[in-house]
């Protein structure tokens, strides 16, 4: 079935009759290529359910909850094929258990496992069109799933290697893959292309491109992911594919900002009491995401100090964490710093050049920009600034490492992108 | 299972979260009794989705409409589970699909062929309340389908069937069934019983009472159905069950009447034209209901004269018909009449008795009111009079033959009646 298109639309593509309409129109062009279309529910209706659903109960059965929010892409994928079928092509929706698309049973964050392909290619023997909702599967014990964040990308992927189909197109509502945020970096620039390990990288550092889970998939499965704007569907947009067919003409190829950082130092702490795994837990359980913790004992008073780097939501949970982790550590004090930004330059063996690192600092204290700690990993440099500095450092950067060359990188794609955690810069 | 309670509440009962909490209320005070429960969708979300269904598609494929209309009551299930679960009580929540009400393949008016005793019984074993989705089953082919009007009630008493519960509670937003419209007859009352016949009866005679489909299930299984007041749970409503178990206390027990009648007669057709089959195609194809079709035959002349009575909804739509009707039957002249109501007195025998068919008539022309003609069977007399003189005559009758007894009769629900064509008056 090399000759399948598949292609999937965001919530924003499809918020509207008029836009589900525009959606068909798209469809139609594919000059009578067999397609498989994944469709995400239309604009805010998952976040609408899952408000209802909280009002009845304040902590929602994650069964009951993935069956309500199915429901979402069950009204999208109907309402598309019925405009398919307006416009006399041959069409069929499936849900994700009629098509099957077997997960595991994480109710609200399943995994595909399987996805029956004797069943797609019957669909598209007999229908031009197959319209698959996006976002949920059947678990092995007959119930809906969901797939969590980046669900429907991740289908539409995962369809597009059970077709044998080469190109997954990711339709959105920006024009593709920027080296850095236009509304912030005035001279970003679209790319053509991109490597999966790159925009990987930047998914990871903050921007919310594409899943991380999609991109992996198409990874392993060596598919070509084409990020496209359902706007102006007569562009290319930005290809995702294997570095070997990127070309790398820069080791630096982006810059990326991670918003809602913070610093928790905790001063003074029994050098034999072992606190790692209570910080953890306890900071997890508060849903904040631990970057770094690093422990410094002072050999002279047997007391270490920790440092902890941290991702967060909201300013007054930090500073009540910081009380908690005070008492849980036995500690003299604990200082807390929040609205801190991490900028990364992402790109290709780039931590292997010390003298990009120390290029890097200068760049930024040089223009008075205070580094409060630099991490790095085999992709990235990251430096924390404080947060109303993070558009300067970024524009730095990215003038300094990438400048008006032609290697691009993601912006943040505005739908799904349910809390606005980060940027590009 | 003869201890389990079914429940079913209509859309008007769950149409916000804060009715449907209060639906969980009346399901937590069933003192320990397992329960089956069926839900409609929210509110008006059915027509919501139908409507949108209508944007995408003129004639929107009915298997689509299935799936999509299917997501309401899959929503106002997942709701009303964990809003019940929330109060402690261990309940989970099924499809059509998901619990096994498997149906014929006629999607938007399906027929249930079977309901999976073994899938509730299992359910009920493992929960004490158990939600199930109305209106929806699954087809031999694995499709979603509809069950079409009075559909949640068929589920409802389908699965009472299954359970082999003896009671099948409708919570609706009405006391129960009266013997008239309180609001156009003051001393209608409230029924403690009535029997399936009489209910059947008013249902076909433009009472939309529940539809006759739920009642002949019930009555088949001699299931009792009973006929409650969500926002009075406290009440016990109206009981439909056997003849033998009501007590029959008058010959005459109720007055419907079902509004929108109109009359075609077509003069002067050749004597030879066999028109009944075409005629009868005509109209079906507009969605007009033929009542009868009665040919007259002038020897003398060798015309026949075709009288046609009909239930339409729409008058521009009759006068188009009666022009179709006029080339269809090469006739001399077609004249249509409309704003015609039929008002039916109901009773077991009735038309048995020919003093009352006459007593009737001869009430409504002492008061002025015109009868342009009559249609009787078994359990009633219907009467086709003026529209705005039907609640006139039905108030007489009403007076005439019921007066101030006991006997009461089916008032009209007003949930789940998309147009308000018929009253029982």
């Amino acid at each position: 079935m090399n000759d399948v298109s598949v292609l999937k639309f965001g919530g924003t593509s499809v918020k509207s009759i008029s836009r589900i309409q525009h959606v068909a129109e798209i469809i139609a062009n594919q000059a009578g290529r067999k397609c498989v279309v994944v469709v995400s529910a239309m604009g805010d209706t998952t976040d609408h359910l899952y408000k209802m659903a909280k009002q009845c109960s304040t902590h929602p059965d994650k069964r009951e909850l993935d069956l309500l929010l199915s429901t979402g892409e069950q009204v999208s994928i109907s309402l598309l094929t019925l405009a398919l079928q307006s416009r006399g092509i041959r069409s069929k929706s499936f849900t994700g258990a009629q098509i099957g698309i077997l997960t595991d049973n994480v109710h609200s964050s399943a995994r595909i496992k399987d996805i029956n392909a004797e069943r797609i290619r019957k669909a598209l023997n007999e229908f031009d069109v197959v319209v698959v909702a996006g976002f949920q599967g059947l678990s092995d014990d007959g119930e809906v799933t969901t797939l969590g964040r980046g669900g429907s990308d991740t289908t539409a992927v995962a369809l597009a290697v059970a077709c044998g189909a080469p190109v997954c197109d990711i339709y959105t509502d920006v024009d593709g893959v920027y080296t850095a945020d236009p509304n912030s970096i005035s001279d970003a620039k679209l790319l053509d292309t991109i490597s999966y390990d790159e925009v990987l990288e930047m998914a990871r550092n903050g921007a919310q491109v594409l899943h991380p889970r999609s991109i992996e998939l198409a990874q392993n499965y060596g598919i070509t992911v084409r990020v496209r704007n359902t706007f102006k569907p007569e562009h290319q947009g930005t290809a995702i594919k294997g570095e070997k067919e990127v070309e790398l003409a820069h080791r630096a190829s982006g810059v990326a900002v991670d918003g809602n950082q913070g610093c928790i130092t905790i001063s003074g702490v029994p050098a034999e009491l072992s606190a790692s795994r209570k910080i953890t837990e306890l900071l997890l359980k508060d849903g904040i995401t631990i970057d770094t913790i690093s422990q410094v004992l002072d050999e002279k008073s047997n007391y270490k100090n920790i440092l902890i780097s941290i991702k967060y939501a909201d300013v007054d949970q930090v500073s009540k964490i910081s009380e908690a982790l005070k008492d849980l550590c036995a500690a003299r004090s604990v200082k807390s710093e929040t609205n801190i930004s991490r900028v990364s330059l992402i790109g290709v063996g780039l931590a292997n050049e010390p003298k990009i690192t120390g290029d890097l600092v200068a760049n930024l204290e040089d223009a008075g920009i205070r580094v409060t700690h630099l991490s790095t990993s085999e992709m990235r440099i990251s430096c924390f600034v404080p947060e109303h500095q993070a558009a300067r450092a970024s524009q730095l950067l990215h003038r300094r490492f990438i400048g008006s060359e032609t290697i691009q990188f993601p912006r943040q794609r505005k739908e799904e992108t349910r809390k606005q955690l980060s940027r590009i810069g």
